[in-house]
């Protein structure tokens, strides 16, 4: 049991406050001779990092990764790797609002009332910074998975504004500051997105990750689903308030006949004629593409004032300064792919351990 | 790692297939001195029974529980304890159809993938049977928990027919064979599923969970947060697709002044004007209800005729026959209650362990 | 963390206390498709079982063995296999001497400190007869590791007496009451044993077992080394109070040069020429034989009165009556085997877990 | 699983290898608002630091302590604790010999075999670097289990060399280069460990670890026995061999009498008369002191020419020079001292978890 463990076999621990001197994550279980660079890892750090667009916060902090341990002559040796991010632009003083306020919405008073002690710059553990490290274990993830898994995320809804699934694709995610599919949806939310943000308000989002090429027969039955670590996965990103798969809430009204996708042979192989289940039957990969989703909520930091306590006990009003993003949802793009990879390793790890990939059915390329 | 064990403190382990001998659990880490008697988890039991209205399914199984050990003169000793219970109507013959076919929507295609063999009899481990034991643990689990945390369910949506919150009534739950907390949707839920059971289809739903009395602070950060667990634990449940905790996807799509629950003092106690968080934050408990919600889909054992495959790589037609629920949602109301007080229990001994009751804030009588 | 589950991968859970009405172990973990049926579990529990001769407890148990999941058509499905074993012979009314009375040695005292409560007929929980659950799951462990892999045990010192090492045969270890390697030490052990009985006290014992057949890089570094995790299984045998591997505590007296063992070619493949080292070197297979030991102590339960105090905080004398074993070693050696078994078997689903078995060196027969 | 991690509840991953950057660990599961500064870590580390004595490598390392996590205003927040230890003294160019060849009685062959890749310079992660980082959670176990509770170690033999246990003192330790509690025999050791280095051999040695205020009621039964964490902890120190608890495996040779010690009543306080269970009983804490050994074979690093194999199949000879302990077991004391330490934390947070100190006989200071 570790709070800031994720993953049993491929298993990844983070440290490291907002505003401390540095964040951190140690990777364990990484089989060994997978070439692995700091340059490889940045790639996916640079997606998530700040500031890139008006539409995330303006904290500018390069995140280069330094790895400290488990690479030698550019190849995993099977230790654990040890990857370290330095904090830069901290900017402490833009807390001192918050020293004594409970934010409304934030971690604020349940850190305080569990450990009596909050580091209270920038959210301290409880900040999403943390998710720097989750993006350099997810790059990790990628190299253990193989170039045969791929694992895709989108921004499906923003506020109360969702795109047009008839115009999903996935070269446009690339092509505009949301990693939106729809090209024609990305352009409205611009401007939807310009007014939350003068008005100092904020909004919501869903994102959609896919993972292509995951074998059939990854995952496990019951407490071991696949489908109930990438729940847990998603839900422990911050701000996420909802989690599903495949169909997902819609399933609940479909019929049995609409949800339960048919079966055809196919090039003498089983195939599904339809993916309602989102690529996951009784915890376990069909084959198909796995389709999940979460919902973000919006960030409660925001400049209309709002009612609160302090830790004295005392009834307070707070304005939350300080550089945040008007739609978390956004940078939350790549940490969700970052969680899907490592949940995929970890199963990787976990299916080879018991049933190896000798079974029928069972894809030797994963 | 397990995939047949939940939780990490209070800690069980599930066994048995549907149509073996006996089904059961074994529940470890439980404090001592806490008395415990078969009936007290019995009443648990008779909740989730088969048969018990036209809607669920017609296998009788009286389902009594026998406590094997951990358990001396009415009293939990701090040992494991070990909980069975005998299948007694399992009529294997039902079974023959579904030897060689994989059933749409079912687990027996990904099942056979990933272990070369699977019982084929009642879907085996698959089998909504098991989560017998999830409610024999979760009868344990709200011993745990003592008197003052009290976990219900209710069934808020049928296929597309959802409740009218306004006319919640948790008295009603008890006074319909849905579970339904909204008196005049139960009564249309009958001649809609009696339509539905008719037609051979089958229909989903959504279950609603609330935590009354959970101590604010209970929980933890990054990945051990109450709400991943919940999440975890409601996805594992046989058919869900879907989890929320609060407004849940709603969430995505309200302002950051709509969403971010404020605070004011009340007899001198911190409390919020509005529960969008669902009771927590951070992953921490913040001393209102915990609410979360999970959508189940239709139950895949339908009459209709649909397409397949067979194990042996040829297309076919398949009839599931047998004696299956038009709607599991029915019976995955007391499944979800009992996951909902394992997780709780949990993050009891978790909290315990870590921060014992000391803290400012925290209640002393969790 | 549960007090009662061992190992990662392959991993067991066991429940039951002395005198409850049964016994059981839960096998999770376990590779698909291994053959396995109640015959021969039972092979193993007949080895340990008491009362075979007149150096073991008197007790009557004929440790029948029940598979209740986890096998279909006589293979292991994957699931979990539930074992459960029935307490027949428990005469309870042996035990009212000790139920307000620690007897000295025994967890008595310990449980009733730490829980408040205690199980006293037989020792409950504390009682060795939980041992027959690891026997029966070594059983199991047995069959994950194949052919190839053979677990041996012997006794090797009974009080102050041990075995001259150089006549020492595997074969007659199954010819006398002792599971003794040296016919000669083994008679001369019947006189001292028998005088040790008939003064109502007891005699410690050595217990040796050795793993052929483990494949070299078996086993992990730091914390999940193969001599930690032997040191574990075996300190937690009932009355174990010392772990050594190879040369063990003798080691601290030879010098470098005889400590470290040479490396030759032979048939092309690297080997040692001696094996102080007992066949692990960094917590991780060399492909020598493994050779473990462990001390237990004289069993507590004498005739000879002792001093105690009672749960009333008076002092007392106590006489241990029923029926115990003069010399616990004996049954421990069986069960030293099966933890052996259990430790190698979760080795091989970790290794193959991170590494398969594609590297340099190591065999594939594993 | 996690083959880097140690502990459940306090619980920390080490990370790093001999000649990279640094080498550090993660220690999660501390309880919130104890004071900890580096300083007081510092103080630990010291005492393992190489150079201190001629009886130590001269590798000249300050192995200053960073606190990069955790720890907020002077007091633990209950996040993970990230501490950094960077390497300084590296030297690669002394390992060029071993590069290709496999140094008897070293983990370098079984890495090999095992990953198929080792980072040879200085052992890479095999390297008894890392229990640098063991000391360094040592010193926040320390912290946590408060000041009632002392853990301290000693040398109790070297080579063949055992002390008389009639001179116990603890003061002593402090006073000479072997931390041995009897002056006299110190004095000894240092002409015989002359000898043995000067003649480019080495020698053995064994720990003793005394821990004192252990309340009675820590530690748990079966599998999670104080006593088994302890053997897993010590066997996990580099060139461990053997671990014994009390009496040890000298019980073997005593009688039941000898054995079991009686208890009697003093001041209204149930005791013991001996001490022989070295205050561990069934796996729980007597409250008697914890006393456990630990044997540490001779380096294998040693001048004298050795026969030895290379990675490319070829027999060789092999010399190692470079830095080396004479005796390695000198620094392994401090060592022993941190994993004591460790586990004791450990069980004292699962005791609070399941227990509490509410029972009768638990002491309250604990």
């Amino acid at each position: 049991m570790s709070f800031n463990t994720f993953g049993q076999l491929f298993r990844f621990t983070t440290w490291g406050e907002s505003h401390g001197p540095a964040l951190g994550v140690v990777v364990d279980g990484v089989p060994p001779l997978i070439p692995l660079s700091e340059e490889e890892i940045q790639v996916w750090l640079d997606r998530r990092k700040p500031g890139q667009s008006r539409f995330t916060t303006q904290r500018r902090e390069p995140d280069r990764v330094e790895i400290l341990s488990g690479v030698f002559e550019g190849l995993t040796t099977g230790t654990p790797i040890s990857l370290m991010i330095r904090n830069e632009d901290q900017r402490s003083k833009d807390y001192a609002e918050i020293k004594d306020k409970f934010r409304p919405g934030h971690a604020d008073f349940t850190y305080w009332t569990k450990y009596g002690i909050r580091d209270y710059r920038g959210g301290g553990r409880s900040s999403a910074r943390e998710t720097a490290a989750r993006v350099a274990a997810g790059a990790v993830a990628r190299k253990v998975l193989g170039a045969g898994v791929t694992v895709r995320g989108a921004l499906v809804q923003i506020g109360p504004h969702a795109i047009d699934r008839g115009r999903w694709d996935w070269d446009a995610v690339e092509d505009n500051p949301f990693w939106c599919p729809d090209r024609v949806t990305a352009q409205s939310w611009e401007g939807y997105l310009d007014g939350v943000r003068k008005s100092g308000s904020s909004a919501g989002a869903v994102i959609e990750i896919v993972a292509d090429g995951v074998p059939a027969g990854l995952g496990a039955p019951i407490y071991g689903k696949l489908d109930s670590d990438i729940a847990s996965a998603f839900m422990s990103i911050n701000a996420v308030k909802g989690v599903e798969i495949g169909a997902g809430f819609a399933a609940a009204a479909l019929s049995g006949e609409e949800n339960a996708d048919e079966m055809r042979m196919e090039g003498g192989q089983p195939h599904f004629t339809s993916n309602q289940a989102g690529g996951i039957l009784g915890g376990i990969a069909t084959g198909q593409p796995v389709v999940a989703r979460f919902a973000v909520k919006p960030t409660s930091s925001i400049l209309a004032p709002r009612r609160t306590v302090t830790t004295g006990g005392e009834e307070a009003e707070i304005v939350t300064k300080g550089r945040h993003d008007p739609c978390v949802g956004i940078r939350a793009v790549p940490v969700g792919e970052a969680m899907m990879a490592c949940v995929l390793a970890d199963h990787l790890l976990r299916h080879r351990a018991q049933v190896g990939f000798q079974n029928p059915g069972v894809r030797q390329d994963g």
